[in-house]
């Protein structure tokens, strides 16, 4: 179904083209304080066409809210926010109604519901994380009001590029310094030469996202099924074109041994407080699938775009072979607006994991 | 919640220690013929103490089904099943009371839940994962007659050693003849090998358990959230000591151009029958999150086993610096029963998509 | 939550004044032909304002269709739908922005959530409504496409009138014929001159609706929780001024004996087919919870409303006593615009359980 | 399916005849003191064989707990209770093997699965609810610790007697001391008597069930569709035997009109607090479907038990006519059990909503 979470609940709702895409945030606290600009600031993070290396649409991706909020707080009841979509040019997709683009979801769309909007790509089109976005600006909210919690993301690898990130030390300034959102300063030139290469090359890149969530409150997570790490997981892999997630050391840890791996707990004395910590995180900030108050730390990957500007060899929905012919514009490498829809992603999980926390005691 | 699946719906319990563990099946069609052999050969996979390379301890895990069959066959109600804990013996835990285990999940309960039993894992010991088994042997049968649907799972690498399989043509008798549940013949005795060393050493080892789908029908998954690949990832990232999950060309496939990338469709015909397939399989059987026909490909990557004979520093509840000793007993690498597990999560999230496809037409 | 239904799941949002009010219908099966006149004519039998009988507000009330119907039918992605709030008139309800007003949920919400929408009834609004009938009005067209069922509600009684309505023949021209909804020309007149007292005496009126849902399969339902009798209960009573919720005998049955009672089988033999029926139907249609094929027939009791004209004793947040002054405008009897609502809720219900049913085969 | 609650959660199994029945509570806060007695003295008000008055069968009862309790307390993890069937004697079904018994879910079932277990009631039967108690138990403990709320449950009305009960003040020795669970010492020997001659009769009585629940706090339910009264309804309506529900007012309010209905609110000063209250409690303890501190106040029909002592005629599941012979014992009258049972229910409710409410802040 199109709702994700438990008590911090979204909606998203709405096709690339023709309407409008939305979300409804169920179960947001009450007495929130709202900046609906935060809210445009995450839109505009994950709108197409901020810079060259971008998509050359124009989508100017205003939100509306329509519910949920007054005098600038929240009630407690559904947000509602909308964004109508303005580039509805069906003729543009035209060519498209018969075809099966390679690696999109025209053709298990087909199959799953014998019908599919043929006009862009339908609830398969990244612009269905708009609503997600959204509702993640409103989790952010909630998680620094309540427990001081941040998300972060960055680009940390595009196509053979790695780039070098202290997951414990970035800001959101680093990252939005960087019109690749690499905050490596040595890497990220390098990344945006490549990406501009792909095009030139009528070609798209692939990569790496690294997400971090610092100060997190020990003891968020539920055994068994929906342990932190499982439903970053989920979160994750339920965006559009990814392939891969890992957490701490990951698929790397695997060629460690316990003795290498288990992270040696110590106590941490500071001027008034202490608190158990780990000497390393190898864990990536969950043990037993719930938060133990360090980092967490997450990489997902994402494949190459599948709309590319080169011909490709395909079949209509008959099964004749057809060429599909370059449509003169693409996204290179989405990877540089995936950072505000992890981060969202991020926050909406761990909203909903701190107010079922909150409701056990 | 300790809940999972929408239609096909298992609901686990138990601790490791004291009572019993166990299921309740929900959402299973009327009318299935359930074999009670073939749900005990799945638990006797998962069990412990199947050959020397595994823990010494001796669990004969019996099942019990109390409810929710009749005469041989399914009612579509409940179906509880249980396995009675024998191996309760407290005075072996008493040392580990007022302990921290490095990498377990003692800590984090103690925060989440201000109690805990420590007789054992509780809830975060791979024991939990006898309901999933069992329940997932019911979900393999509803596959069978329903779909035709197959999954299968093996030791793809274990420490530094990886494996060849051919995941299209490997078959069940394959893995179980290999005490590492590794196809490779070549790889596996080094696996073994492997692994003796490592239980000399006092050590453990982690690695990763490749999953095939196979004959599964197109359609399965649902936009948005609750894509395959999303429902699988979680389902995965559920299970005790798993730190990544990646599906066809994975992290891999980030260094990849889309042109490289992309599956091309063409049409397969046969006698009788045509069908639109991929020349390659890059998307690891889904696309926009709904299975394409392909086979649905896999890898999850496990941590080494937290537990190790060697003596380690930690701490206690108050914080003291102390020292783990050695048990006298460890796992040196649990990978060799997980095939089961994977397997039984695969046909459960299956099972379920395949419901809920049902209800739309 | 503001979540309904299971596989056919409606999410509602919006507050009475500012914004919208709308609705998210998740689950829709594809290829389902939509007219949105049947949508906008349910609206309109829901909307105040349709007689002198009805509130003088006049509201228009158009919907808008935002996602998931393409070329006149569904898509089976989410369908989203609002309507803009025309009313808005603070200044209106400033003398109620300190006011606990009685029956009304203005103390509970305040005490629920520390702030409260005083301008109007915020999310407790019958507006809220407007997104149910919506939905409904889909769901009643997935019923007519795919069981041929059919829902209907008509006003039963109105204070201490009573009409007499045969719920086996009763049809939707008959209940809209009647300015009260009631088809029953002798008691409707007196009806109608009963609510044109209670407004002149600044008073209201409760009232009884009943409603009929015929052709259901036979097989709806789920034992145990989800009985069909126990989600229609749940959603009749989530209704605004709801009091009470009866099926079959309802109330009146408990004066009976068994044997009296109890439904008869028999054998309806007709020209070509036979099916089993039964001679009685003080089930009111379900047994164990599930549809047995015979009309569903059930009450739902609507205290009267508690906006009235007269002045009322309450208190204000800080509680001290004030006098409620008349608003100068009120509907005295909802009741004639709710069997659009009723008969949306039952749809609703019965379309998700349609659904859940075919997935079990 | 067969699970009930949002964060309190329990999932029912078990048949009424073969293996056992039980539950599995899902969401219990941790750290509270569990009484197995006070579980197993919930067992024994709900079972057959108590006095003269209910069903003759002997059934023992006895709970086991099997997880989630350590050492007296709540782990937090699911608590798993069984209680074994004792009674299964399939040759005194084996008559009913292809009948259909009037108003019995034995057509229903077999239309809805194909298959249906006809030793007994299956899921149908009364037993089911043995899982509901065991979890209502527990669930009232909770209430009493987190908020001092009791529920209290008891006849009100059986065949035509209805008896006088102060909500508000009767205890649970008043309940129990009576034979037929019913605190009305003049009308309670009638009921008894009544009782009696039906059971000479060879037929059932049905009744009405009142439940009242004090010491609530403000706040609970939620707006829209989990009202507390919805939930409530829901709850109740999914008991067997049960054909309406009514809250505050209920059905007999619908005569009166607004001004008498509308609950004035007031501020009673106590000693040291003072706090809003409604003269009147004519809405049952809440407003816009969240508690408001009052009591909570509603009743349930329960139709008279179909199982009765004369000779019926039915249908076959050919469709053959043949006559139900009476099969020697009966039950003449369920609703001496099922205080116990409504009470359970309701403290399922109101713990899910406490649970709920708490996530909040």
């Amino acid at each position: 179904m199109n709702t994700f979470g438990h008590l911090f609940r979204i909606t998203t709702w709405g096709e690339s083209h023709g309407g409008a895409v939305g979300v409804v945030v169920d179960g947001c606290p009450p007495q929130i304080a709202l900046d609906i600009s935060t809210i445009q600031f995450e839109l505009d993070r994950r709108r197409p066409g901020q810079s060259h290396l971008t998509t050359p649409r124009q989508e100017s991706d205003v939100v509306e809210i329509l519910s949920g909020v007054f005098e600038g707080k929240t009630l407690g009841t559904p947000i509602s926010m909308l964004v109508w979509n303005k580039d509805a040019r069906p003729a543009a997709y035209e060519h498209l109604k018969q075809l099966y683009r390679p690696s999109h979801a025209d053709f298990t769309y087909q199959e799953k519901y014998g019908i599919r909007n043929w006009q862009g790509g339908g609830r398969a089109s990244a612009r269905e994380t708009i609503g997600r976005v959204a509702a993640g600006a409103i989790a952010k909210q909630v998680l620094r009001e309540m427990s001081g919690t941040e998300t972060l993301a960055y680009v940390k690898q595009i196509h053979t590029l790695e780039a070098e990130v202290d997951a414990d030390t970035v800001t959101l300034e680093d990252i939005e310094a960087s019109p690749v959102r690499c905050p490596d300063p040595i890497v990220a030139p390098k990344m945006a030469e490549r990406i501009d290469q792909a095009r030139r090359d009528l070609d798209s890149l692939g990569g790496v996202i690294e997400s971090v969530a610092r100060n997190v409150p020990v003891g968020l997570g539920e055994p068994v099924f929906d342990k932190l790490k499982a439903d970053l997981a989920k979160a994750m892999m339920s965006l559009p074109a990814t392939m891969g997630f890992q957490i701490g050391s990951g698929f790397g840890g695997v060629t460690m041994t316990g003795s290498e791996h288990n992270d040696p707990f110590y106590l941490e004395k500071g001027d008034q407080t202490e608190r158990i910590r780990t000497r390393t995180n190898n864990s990536g900030g969950t043990q037993g699938g719930i938060s133990n108050g360090e980092n967490i730390l997450f990489q997902i990957a994402f494949k190459p775009t599948a709309t590319i500007g080169k011909p490709q060899q395909t079949v209509d929905m008959q099964g004749n072979e057809v060429t599909l012919e370059a449509s003169g514009r693409h996204d290179p490498c989405v990877l540089v607006r995936a950072p505000a829809i992890v981060e969202a992603m991020a926050a909406l999980v761990l909203t909903d994991h701190l107010l079922r926390q909150r409701a056990k005691f």
